[in-house]
């Protein structure tokens, strides 16, 4: 019982925070992601395919959320976008705090489009509001058709889905319709792109809508 | 700072039951270990593909996290094996007073090894000591080659690590060297075996150790 109170008022103050961020955001015009999958998903695949298609569209920026290594904001910044790492030391999510810190380096007013790529997990990131205006999950389909139904309370909340790495259908025993179904039962309204990092298949699509969105 | 030291009492709440319950098996001579990966990493898969060989060796018994659905326990069940299913309902790993509610349904005197499937979360899982005698890791290779560099807690702790779905290693960008490399950083004592729950390979000398490896 007092695990959970604890819990509770944790989120309470994070809640406060991603709020502050939220008004922040919309008072400087830019929109935010918060990018959500297991370890190995190809979050920051998508990320560098997805930046290097919105070049000369939308002025963009990453904040890079790792337990370790500032190996995945070094592939952002090789794509030409500033990048903000945070090494979360163990953590197992990102929260307000810490966007707070990196939102110290970053010029917000210039921005469009802002990207927080949270820690790689399927669980944990889902009760931390970041004051994003959308959260994308990543499902690869290699992880198994099960993971919407096994882990919902991301597919839920998410506005899109980006199912990576079909170029591997062929030799993997995974059913998107399921996939498919599954995620439109928890959530009706989501946005739904397949893609592959590899082949580049289904990027344009996703990075077209994603354009429009940011803009509108 | 409350959070850090409400943090340090759960773990140690936890790591009291986790000592007792180590006890308990060191008594009933059944032997613990404790599945961590990713979701969708194939831990369902590696215990389906384990429990088979085993029959007539061990006996054996399974508890299963999940955060919903009971699906991974009707599989174990399925290959003959006692299985309890833990619905976590949205905690992201288990714990000593979910261990110790599972273990009410088990008859440990009658087992040689008991095998807990954690729910799929690279980070959380770790942290929370279950009174096992091993902690296996499981990585598939679809999750890159980083991920021991990028979390290092498990694979520094692990005893075992399983490389699973090295089947499809010539349609990916994986490099089995660099994940060899980093986790014999991690921890030079660590047994690792390379192996594929899809067309069988490795599967008998990680069976044969285990065999051994339980009966020791």
């Amino acid at each position: 019982m007092a695990e959970i109170e604890v819990g509770r008022s944790i989120l309470e103050a994070n809640d406060k925070l991603a709020g502050q961020h939220r008004e922040r955001f919309a008072a400087s015009g830019v929109k935010v992601l918060n990018l959500i999958s297991s370890p190995g998903a190809g979050k920051t695949s998508v990320l560098e395919q997805t930046l290097k298609r919105l070049q000369g569209r939308l002025n963009c920026a990453v904040i890079e959320g790792d337990i370790q290594t500032d190996e995945d904001a070094r592939r952002v910044a090789a794509c030409g976008v500033p990048a903000v790492q945070i090494q979360t030391q163990g953590a197992c999510h990102l929260d307000g705090v810490m966007i707070n810190e990196a939102l110290a380096a970053l010029d917000l007013a210039s921005l469009d489009l802002l990207i927080i790529e949270n820690v790689g997990n399927l669980v944990c990131p889902v009760d931390f509001d970041l004051g994003e205006d959308m959260k994308v999950a990543v499902l690869s389909v290699t992880e198994g058709d099960d993971k919407p139904s096994k882990y919902p309370a991301l597919f839920q909340q998410a506005g899109v889905l980006l199912v990576n790495k079909v170029d591997l259908l062929p030799y993997i025993d995974c059913d998107m319709e399921r996939i498919h179904r599954t995620c439109h039962q928890l959530n009706p309204e989501q946005k739904v792109f397949d893609l592959s990092c590899r082949t580049g298949e289904g990027l344009d699509p996703w990075v077209d809508w994603l354009t429009g969105w940011a803009k509108g």
